[in-house]
């Protein structure tokens, strides 16, 4: 029995799972989620994460929820893509995955949702122009780090770059332009030229559109 | 020289630092931050922290940001706060936490914000009542987990409980009605009877309305 990954290719979270479990070697499989026909909130799903959310990994029986805490037990587990490993250094990887998760993915990801994969007739603009502004400001911040240095934490790849990333490498549209992130872009290209870097979706199953 | 915590009474993210602080005894001083005056998004701010957002926790010298990171911070140097301490107790506590960021704190915080520290004529219906519906698929998750146990985690408050009501004290309304609510109201509860608690305004300088 090997490391269970539920997860689905349209999803940015499920993405920093699967690219750290590949990048830090650990063996895995993917578990395919059906999310656009509803399975995250089937009570099936939900038995196994009340969340009703992928990622989730069984790792051997153990269930970690949350990509945050998957890329924890990978750090423990395999003591790659956390830098120096200590105690500061992962306080550093912690402090740009909790802002990734409410300010970077946490707007880009439902931005993409509304703009790709609704209705057109149910988008609703000023919301989209809304999540827009603030996913902006989070990206500003990331351009402002970057410029000044090759990784988020310290001089290698970590998991902090792994979670901020999540959702940068979709074409489908969600307001953000590289050419308007020269120093995001930049650090783009460093992570997928990283040995073993796969696109979202050479990773993961696609679930759009559903069947 | 004591720990200072950069804050403001309306942060419901400087709350969930200063209450695990205060709940575990740690000794610290509150520095006022002016945000409605902008102070937060401030070149010396930025200078502290990039991110441009309070908490900040000055700990001797060492600069923490993200609620989550210093609520890590307590836990470690006090053994409070994080149940048994195991590593499988500790991924717990961050799965809630890194939940609550994005999901309920993550849309608390915004929503709260728009509907009060606004002007009327400024305040977008439609994303209000967009993230509304997010924060109630939220707080129902919350509700599920809280109507089988007292606490999210083992049988004790820990930091998982302190991120997740970092917002929900506030009278201020967000579209939040405790009597919707009656697991996490009776949990709100129980947090709040914890020797040493306070609310946020009894923790936090108010910054509303700005000078």
């Amino acid at each position: 029995m090997t490391n269970m990954l539920y997860c689905f290719g349209e999803s940015g979270n499920a993405y920093k799972a699967a690219l750290a479990l590949e990048l830090a070697s650990v063996p895995w499989a993917a578990r395919f989620v059906d999310f656009f026909n509803g399975e995250a909130r089937s009570l099936a799903f939900r038995a196994i994460n009340r969340m009703g959310e992928v990622p989730v990994l069984d790792a051997h029986g153990t269930i970690l929820t949350q990509s945050g805490v998957i890329q924890d037990w990978v750090m423990d587990e395999t003591g790659k893509l956390c830098g120096d490993g200590s105690k500061a250094t992962r306080r550093e990887i912690l402090r740009w995955t909790i802002f990734d998760n409410q300010k970077v993915s946490g707007q880009a990801g439902p931005l993409r949702f509304l703009m790709n994969f609704l209705p057109e007739d149910k988008r609703p603009q000023e919301v989209v122009a809304f999540m827009a502004g603030r996913l902006k400001a989070a990206l500003l911040v990331l351009e402002a780090e970057l410029a000044t240095r090759d990784w988020l934490v310290g001089d290698s790849l970590t998991c902090a770059d792994l979670s901020c990333c999540g959702y940068l490498y979709y074409d489908e549209p969600f307001t953000f332009d590289r050419a308007a992130y020269p120093a995001i872009s930049a650090w783009l290209d460093r992570i997928a030229a990283t040995p073993g870097w796969k696109h979202p979706y050479d990773l993961m199953q696609r679930a759009y559109p559903p069947a």
